[in-house]
């Protein structure tokens, strides 16, 4: 599904445990019925780190903590995540569990506090059962093998329905680095500046701020241009953790490698966020809109997320519908600078409308693309040389079910 | 369900005709299987006008054409609309079939062609069926008999399951005048400068500049407040017409009584806005969000829309779930000064958020409550003194099926 260069290897048995350093640990601590519900990464030695977390005004408890301790000497050894508590809109309480979370994991590692990112997901507004994540982190055993890194997996899940991870490597200044990644998320997907939960291991050898700057690079293309329901959550974070044990050269900016690992990290961010996408809550089919010929790459990304985010499009590709005036609807509705006169749109293959005139086509021959479970929409606005692309899913009557129960 | 002062009085048997002067009809032309489907409005004599219209890029052939009626003299006898067919994304042959409509309604009537409007709701990118339009329009049979006015309130319907009408009236300058509107409106609903469609007929003396003025003045607080699915249509229009036979002196802004004319405007399209919400497609419920202590009051009015547009939030009312931090969530992403530690959120009366502390209630309580069908929201940001309501509906299984299969 993803297009990258013949400098990037994917390794499809890999996961977050296949850099060099890695390991992980997930177990059921009774936060959830039964599943694991609890899980960590570590590395062998303090890792370089980046991170962008949610814009919404009510940043969770666990991201302050975590922004915490990065700021300190901008390297993290682990990061430790529960399901089940987003342990958001919390107050006082909130806040004062998650250094309690920050300190049981230092202690479990003999590492110190501030090596420790803190992670969590689920229900807003009710606190940490402080007992069970005590319990879980001090059964935690790391490994390195595959079954270690399901239990992480398996761990962040709170409505997904399957695990999500990715592994990619590349030779980087001479030496073979590996990435790999997972996340999580499902319902409430609509990243602005970061998505639910994504963690990403790498054995590269890269400064914290360059790996800062090439996060911030690639999230706008990626993780950002995903929507399952058109809401950002309080959440939201993503954590690379770089331990430089591939011994490559310090990588630069400047150094003739460095788009590569741009692309290396730019596959890893889009193949999770794709995943998530595809695993919307009540989802049955993955679409991606492609846009071209605007303005700019950002207009066309706007363009792209919001017909894509459109409950109206969502639930005519649910039921197979070619309905393309919801495209148009779509389109028409965003603050850009479109000309009415010379929309191109196609679904698949099929075109719809050309120059904003409609186009006949055989309804039969749009039921049968519908009915993939993977749908690609085309708009070309005729109107520059932006494009941009974005990620969603179908509105079902599973995620009215899934939503319409969720505490309960 | 809609507060007014004690200078305003509803008309429970009231409707578009029964202002002085205004007539309806409304007939089966066969664009829709067994529905009435063309309607209009008749003034006895011209009257001056206002509207407003969808700020989409792609504007339907018939908003056009009415922009171009009204911009003549500033008046208009009569709208003609027909349901099953937008008219929009259909180019040059589009436009001629509006202005053709116009033409047939204008003969049939003996006016100036400018002193029709013209209006179409239904599928985008299907071509009017004119011999149909043609035929319907000549079967017209103007009355103002409550069924006359039904007639119209029916013709122009598409997925509505109820029409929609209100009927209002106040002395102004010494003489009772009455105000009269109905709209349609169920899916693509999410107004941006106008709604759907909303036709409003009084016999008040005023000039269209005041008239359109007064119009902009409501609408950002009425039918602006609306959302049911986030999507802005291609055809959304509110038409004002005054026919002045009330008699009264001529209003002015200035007027003693102007204040209580703004009331009346603002009641007619408050009442039709929330109709069209509460007739969202699949909805069970009518959900209203009150803002305050924001810093303005569009602030206020950006957070309520925000949390009533939310499909998370109205997945949870459809379920009766009191599920609060989806209101959080709902209020983080807005652009706006929220401060994340005051906030307070009640349910009905049932207060679950104070100061951003969660507050212990009774679910069953909340249950009972939510189990009614019109469910109102409080959010207290304690930040300023700025306030605003929206209006929307929860989201159902019939919203997908609906929205699934509305082509075919």
């Amino acid at each position: 599904m993803h297009q990258h260069s013949s400098h990037i290897e994917e390794i499809k048995q890999g996961s977050i445990v296949t850099p060099i350093g890695f390991r992980a640990a997930g177990v059921h601590a009774g936060l959830r019925y039964n599943k694991k519900d609890i899980g960590a990464i570590v590395s062998e030695v303090p890792a370089n780190c980046a991170a962008v977390y949610t814009t919404s005004h009510f940043q969770a408890a666990p991201l302050k903590v975590t922004q915490e301790s990065i700021a300190k000497e901008k390297q993290i050894q682990a990061v430790v995540v529960n399901s089940a508590c987003a342990n958001a809109c919390t107050g006082e309480q909130g806040l004062n569990d998650a250094y309690q979370m920050r300190k049981i994991m230092a202690n479990h590692l003999h590492i110190k506090e501030e090596y420790v990112a803190v992670s969590s997901t689920g229900v807003i507004g009710e606190y940490l059962q402080m007992d069970k994540i005590e319990k879980g982190i001090n059964q935690f055993i790391f490994d390195s093998t595959l079954e270690h890194a399901e239990a992480f997996q398996e761990a962040i899940l709170t409505t997904d329905t399957v695990m999500k991870k990715c592994c990619y490597s590349a030779s980087i200044a001479g030496v073979t680095v590996t990435m790999g990644g997972t996340a999580k998320g499902s319902g409430m997907i609509h990243p602005n500046m970061a998505t639910m939960l994504g963690f990403i291991t790498t054995d590269v050898n890269i400064s914290s701020e360059i790996l800062q700057d090439s996060l911030s690079k690639v999230i706008p293309t990626t993780f950002n241009q995903i929507t399952v329901d058109g809401d950002t959550s309080t959440n939201d974070t993503v954590l690379v953790m770089a331990n430089g044990m591939a011994k490559n050269e310090a990588l630069t900016e400047e150094h003739p490698d460095y788009p590569i690992f741009l692309e290396l990290l730019s596959a890893t961010c889009e193949s999770l966020a794709k995943q998530i996408a595809k695993d919307g809550e009540g989802a049955t089919k993955l679409i991606e809109v492609k846009v071209s010929g605007s303005k700019d790459d950002e207009e066309a990304r706007a363009i792209a997320k919001q017909i894509v985010g459109s409950n109206l499009v969502k639930t005519a590709i649910y039921g197979s519908d070619a309905n393309w005036g919801r495209i148009i609807t779509a389109i028409g509705q965003t603050n850009t600078a479109v000309n009415p006169a010379s929309v191109d749109i196609a679904i698949g293959n099929i075109v719809m409308l050309k120059e904003s005139e409609p186009q006949s086509f055989s309804e039969q021959v749009a039921i049968n693309y519908l009915n993939q479970d993977f749908i690609q929409i085309f708009v070309d606005l005729h109107n520059g040389k932006g494009e941009g692309k974005a990620w969603g899913c179908d509105l079902s009557y599973d995620y009215v079910k899934i939503n319409a129960s969720y505490r309960t």
